[in-house]
Formats: structure tokens, C-alpha cells, sequence
């Protein structure tokens, strides 16, 4: 990951020297929210968390970018030496990983210095963007499967290197089983899984040649991929191979299928290894599928135990961007908010206060101003405090595990895959009040 | 960007034990190509190749990544081995950066050792993979827009930070003007850009102390963006601004409007700095801007000099993926395809002849196999040679400018942003008989 300071919008420096020569040092808050649902989408999974702390902690500009930014021709030497001593105090409040949150509600909220809390905007954005967006999908297919498995396979299209490694972090995180991005697996403990490529069976004389030389590479571990030429005959040579493996005290694991009809291969696939009466090698389907697809299959009964789904879960095919931004809501105690058509913000340092049903069910989010006490969980907690992380992270598994007993209290309707129920979200009195109050002081002008 | 060696598919891996432990080595050829348009394209923009190269020249296993391979009881001790002194030692051909391609075109062609060509397909289709695509939407909204210029405003909405850069990378080489990513301005040495935000104008007292203070630290550098609160007050704020700049010998660069009805408020704010004999003045454009926007506004003739042109160019939001795909063609010197349904693959090394009408323009490209020799200019060059790259990489500004003359050769009705002609592209006859007679081939078994 490019954790560079200069990784960052030209106007987040030009506004800092601005703020700096003026002196207009004050302390703000900015709150990041996603403004709108992407389609279908009703709900949002909270992911990138970690990174944006590490990056917080670590801030700083080297000698080399301090160089660069005097080539600009932009700015002065007294700003330069300014930024080579800066490092983040902030104080900072967020969601935590795993949880589920809806549109207008803080996500982060980053008190400091103007200058601190504007300068970090692209970072935070850039990141948080992408992992709530990842996490949202997986959560999505996973729900939309049934039970079955789903695994990460996304690696190749996703959108770049680092996009690689957080869709594998953030699809485990919302409860896919594993990935196939090796490096993922060892930088976050994730389980990898593995089949084999069409390219391998092809450059073998024949395709139970390739089948047995898997097999014997990996005698407890195959997956073989059987569509390479044919099917239905792959699956009876599989079967084949999987007899020989039991001769020697092994087992086939699985067969994949990657093209074609799914369902009718996965069907005829199955009759074929249950009429050679071998009921417990597992079906994997893959092939540009996605939630919509993972949806038909199960409520169809589709013979498939698990899926690897790559492309349109990693790059959220669907829906490659959400409305996310990160807005100044207070600047010295003074609460802001913004007029832009279509885009006017909610002022205040805000927390969420989360209802529950008798059963733990969730049942309705109030948004209110920090220092309110309403009903229900407050769901924003502190996370940083002078720029430094209050607690150590969460593991992935923990937040995983916050992930799942959180998505089983959302009610079936606000999870449905095409046109969900809106979750009910309201604003405080209080928070209302202030937003008029705002608005039609800048009005009268 | 990561550039490990586990940063692959373990798949990849798996396989390479299984060839491995067959000893099964041989030379193998894959290729690299896209196998349908997304919509509304006619071609491709290549893209990526540098990193590509750079990969495979520094590809190797450290001890740690060997150590997380052991722990996970899936690879014998001779293979571990044999990774640990594995480097790379293929030839390579490929399209160069910044050339115009078509759909079933070779993009790149890697021949070597099956395990090497093999193992770093994951990481060759990921890079070219988001480069071309973001390229190809790149040259889309410079296209569109008409002569006025296109900067990069996605990092923060990029699918992470590695896709941020490779996004200022890509869509400067297809003709933005600059970015506002600094990082990348510092790497790939692109203009850089910036303006200010809205959370700068809210954090002052009023918009034209903002605008004051912004104009004392850029005196001839400043574009102020006017549409906080009421974008033609905004304008008028910026004239008052511009007329105290202009009595202190300096000069305001421009104004941005990222919300609202930008048609309408572009021509209304032009008004004012017309009326107020401030004609050069710059107008900007910006706000979930994309292609399809760009031309209307160029053919409305709508007063706008440039536009920042984020989110939907950054993510390719129309079309966030393509159908890439890295087969294997050749395997010992055996010319091989795949059959699986609606992924019929063409074998054989392969060259691209493109033909040119009398005016330079292009006329026709004919995919053939590499030893051919046809009429028109071959696409393909080699470069990579033992591992080793055979030249220099052309900088970006070459490529650049490889793309600029090529896509003005490039028929308009190809170029067009909604419905395409598709550009004629034939496969020799050559190729033609030898897929017909494999395909009969496997169909005998």
C-alpha cells in the first residue's frame, strides 16, 4: 500500500499553506458519511478501519516529497518546514469493523487542527471507500448463497494490487471462507483455497493425464476443474481419478465448474459422482457470478456446495462507487453545514444511537449530536486520542465475528438482494433543531 | 504496489508443484487478450506494460514468503526449494503503451517454462487489466470533451491507493492534462492540480474571506471554487476578489463549480466575469462528471475551459471490468485451445498486422500467427528477452504521445461514446485452418 503523505489531493496542501499563513489554526471536526444508496443496496458494512489508524499514526513527510513540493513552484519555505515537522494529534471516533451502518451516519469523525484533519481527507476517503464497498458486496453474496461457501477469487480484476489485498480483507471480514490471494492469506491469517487453471489441463496430453498428476501433487487436497473441453466427460473422468485416489487411501476433494449452464452441469455433475456413489465430493461453481446469480441457485436448490466468485464482487460490478464524503461539520465550536444543491450536509460533532427489538433484532438508528444521551447503543466509539490509536486493533476474525452476530439481528427485509426495505433512520430533535437554525442563519446572509 | 511473489492466486502454485513434480517443464506461450467490448467501446488503449516488465524482472520468493508457503502443509520440500531459486527467464512480445487495440488482439505474449509463464498470470492480468480500462475511459472523456482539457480528480475514490496512481498514470497517457494526486505527480512526473474545497470556504466567517485568504497565498495560482452556498453569489464574490488581485498586479486563474445545474451556472457565471471584462477567467467544471456529460456540454457549446473528472473515470463506473483473459496458445511447440463454452480460445503465437488507408488513417487489423508475413505495420514487439527487458521503457510522456497520434488516425465513428462502429479485424487464414483443425482434433479425442 502507497502509505506516502504525498499520496493526497494537490488542494488538501495548497488549502493547508492558506490556513497556515492566515493562521486559521483552529480545531475542526469532519465527519465521513455516504450520502445516498448504490442500487439495491440497503445497508452498508463498516470496513477500513485499521488502515486509516495505522496511516493516522504514521503520518509524516519525508525529506524527498518536502523536495518534490518545493519543485511545485507553490509553496513557501516557512509552510515547508511547517509540514516537516507535522504529525497528527487528532482525536478520532468511528464505527467499529464488522458493524452494519446506513446512509448519514458518521462512519469516522476526525477532531484536530484544520490543517491535521483536512490534509488526511483523500487517504481516509480513498480507503474507506473501497473497503465498505467490498465489505457491502461480500455480504451481500454471502447472504444471497444460502449457507454455501463463498471464497475470494477476485485477485486478477480487481482494481490494482492494494484494491487485491483489501477485497480479500474486507470479503473475509463479511463472511466469505478464504480467498485465493496468497498474500492476503499471510499478511491477514485468512485461509487461501486453490483449484486448478484450464491452461493446466490443456498443456497435458489429455485431461485425465493433468487430473492425475494434480492428484498426485495433492493427494488429500484436489479440486479439479472439469470444463476444460467437455463437462460431463471431465466429470466422469474425475470420477475415474477419484476412484484411483481411494485405491490408495485418498480422497477427491472436489471438481470446479467454470462456464456454461451452472445450474444444468451442476445437476448432471452431481447424478454422476452420486451414481458412482461418491456423495460427498463437493461441487464449486465459478464464472463471473454474482449475488444475483448465488440467489438463483439457492432458492433453485442447485447442487453447488460452494463458489468461488471473483470479478464482480471484487470491482462491486454492480455498483463501482458510492456517494461517500467527508465534510467539515464544526471549525471552533461553531457547527457547520453546506448549501451545495443536492448536497446539503448535517452539522455537529454527531453520535448514533441503535435500538433493538425485544428478540436483539435491530429495530431503528436515531442520529444525534455527540453529547446527547438517547435510547439504544451508542454506536461511534473513540479510537484515537492525540494521535494515538486508543486500544490495539481488533484481529480480522474478531471484527468477522462482530460482522455476523450484527447481520443476523438485521432484519430479512432490509438484507433482500433486489429493492430492500429502507432501515428506519431518524435525526435527533436536537439535531434537527440545529440544522434549521444553521440554515437559515446563512440564509439571512 | 505490492509487487511479492505470493501476491498471485494459490492456484498458480498448486499447479506449479504439480509440473514440478511431474517434471513436467516444457515451454509454454500464454496470451493476454480481451474477448468482448464493455459497453459502448470500440477499442482499447494499452496500458500497463511497465510494470508488467518490472514484475517480471525482479520476480523472486524471500525466505518468509517461503516460510508461510511450508505452513500451510501443502508444499513439498524440493518444490520450496525450488521457488527459493526461482527467478524468471521468458521472452515477452507485446503491444506497446499507449497504442490503440481491438477485442481478441494479443496484448501481450509470454513464453517460457510452464511455471513461470504460469505463475505470474495473476499479477500480469491485474495490471494490464485496470490500466487498459482506465485508459480507455480516460480517452473516452478527452474525446468527449471537445479540445477543452481533462485532469484527474479520482484518488479519492479510486479502488485503493495502488489503483489511485495507476489511474493519474493511465489517464495521463491518454490525454488528461494532469492530476491532483500528488504522489503521482512526484513518480510519473504529471502536471498536478488543485483548487480548493468546500470544507475551506465553510471553516472562514464568510466565502469571501476564504476566497482573500486563498488569493494572498496564491496570487497568480488561484481557482476558487464558488459554489459553497449560492454559486452566482459565489461568482460575484470571485469578481470583487479578482478586481483586489488585479490592483495588487496578480491574477486570478479561474472559478469551479462541482454542484447543481453545471450547464446552466457555467454560462450564468461566465456572464458575470464577462460583464465584469474578466474574459479570461477560467471556468471549471467538476462533480460525478464522465464522458457522457462532457459531450453534451461540448455540443451545447457550454462556457466550461476544463473539467475535474473524478469517481466515474477512476472506477470506470460504467463498465468497471473487462472479459481478460491470459490462455495458454502453445505448449511445447503443440498449438492448443480451450472449448469451453462461449470462452473458445485461438491458438498459436500470434502477431497483429495493422493496414493504413492513404491518409494515414487506420483501415483494418488482421490477427495472425507470429512467423507470418503480412501486409501492414506488426503490433507486437519484442520486449523482453532471458528475463531481461530490451530496452529502456519509453517514458510517459512518449507514450503519450504514441497514443495521441494514433488515436487521431482512428476512424471517428470508432471513437464515438455511445454505440461504436466496430473496427474491422480479421484472423489470417493461416490462424484461421490451424484453430479449425485442432478443434477437430479434440472433437475425435
Amino acid at each position: 500500500m502507497e502509505n506516502s503523505a504525498l499520496l493526497t489531493d494537490l488542494y488538501q496542501l495548497t488549502m493547508a499553506q492558506a490556513y497556515f499563513r492566515e493562521q486559521h489554526m483552529g480545531q475542526a471536526t469532519f465527519s465521513l458519511f455516504i450520502r445516498s444508496y448504490p442500487p439495491n443496496r440497503g445497508y452498508f458494512v463498516s470496513a477500513g478501519l485499521e488502515d486509516v489508524l495505522d496511516y493516522l499514526e504514521s503520518f509524516s513527510f519525508n525529506a524527498s516529497e518536502l523536495d518534490y513540493l518545493a519543485s511545485q513552484q507553490l509553496f513557501s519555505d516557512d509552510f515547508l518546514h511547517y509540514l516537516a515537522d507535522l504529525r497528527l494529534s487528532g482525536t478520532v471516533w468511528a464505527i467499529p469493523e464488522g458493524r452494519i451502518f446506513f446512509k448519514d451516519e458518521p462512519i469516522i469523525e476526525i477532531t484536530a487542527p484544520i490543517i491535521e484533519a483536512q490534509i488526511v481527507e483523500t487517504f481516509v476517503i480513498n480507503q474507506i471507500h473501497l473497503q465498505t464497498l467490498i465489505a457491502t458486496k461480500a455480504a451481500r453474496c454471502v447472504h444471497a448463497a444460502g449457507g454455501r461457501s463463498v471464497v475470494d477469487f477476485a485477485l486478477r480484476r480487481t482494481h490494482g494490487t492494494d484494491a487485491g489485498m483489501k477485497v480479500a480483507r474486507a470479503s473475509y471480514l463479511a463472511g466469505c471462507a478464504g480467498t485465493s490471494n496468497v498474500l492476503a492469506g499471510s499478511r491477514y491469517a485468512i485461509p487461501i483455497v486453490g483449484t486448478m487453471a484450464h491452461s493446466f489441463v490443456m498443456s497435458f496430453d489429455s485431461e485425465i493425464d493433468a487430473f492425475r498428476a494434480y492428484a498426485a501433487s495433492f493427494p488429500n487436497n484436489a479440486i479439479l476443474l472439469i470444463d476444460t473441453y467437455d463437462t460431463l466427460a471431465g466429470a466422469r473422468n474425475a470420477v475415474i481419478v477419484a476412484n484411483e485416489m481411494a485405491h490408495r487411501g485418498n480422497k477427491l476433494i472436489g471438481v470446479r465448474i467454470d462456464s456454461g449452464d451452472l445450474a444444468a452441469h451442476a445437476r448432471a455433475v452431481r447424478k454422476i459422482f452420486d451414481d458412482a456413489d461418491m456423495r460427498d465430493v463437493k461441487i464449486i461453481g465459478s464464472g463471473g457470478l454474482d449475488e444475483f446469480d448465488l440467489e438463483q441457485f439457492a432458492s433453485a436448490n442447485i447442487p453447488f456446495d460452494s463458489y468461488g466468485v471473483g470479478t464482480k464482487m471484487g470491482t462491486s460490478g454492480d455498483a463501482p462507487w458510492s456517494d461517500i464524503s467527508y465534510k467539515l461539520v464544526e471549525y471552533q465550536n461553531r457547527s457547520l453545514l453546506k448549501l451545495s444543491a443536492g448536497k446539503v450536509s448535517w452539522p455537529g460533532k454527531k453520535q448514533v444511537f441503535r435500538a433493538r427489538g425485544g428478540n436483539g433484532s435491530l429495530e431503528r438508528d436515531v442520529i444525534g449530536l455527540r453529547d446527547e444521551t438517547l435510547a439504544g447503543e451508542s454506536l461511534l466509539t473513540q479510537v484515537m486520542r492525540d494521535g494515538k490509536a486508543c486500544a490495539a486493533h481488533p484481529t480480522l476474525m474478531e471484527s468477522r465475528k462482530v460482522f455476523e452476530a450484527e447481520f443476523a439481528a438485521l432484519p430479512q427485509s432490509v438484507k433482500a438482494i433486489r429493492n430492500p426495505d429502507r432501515y428506519p433512520v431518524e435525526f435527533s430533535a436536537k439535531l434537527t433543531a440545529l440544522r434549521s437554525e444553521i440554515s437559515e442563519k446563512i440564509a439571512r446572509g
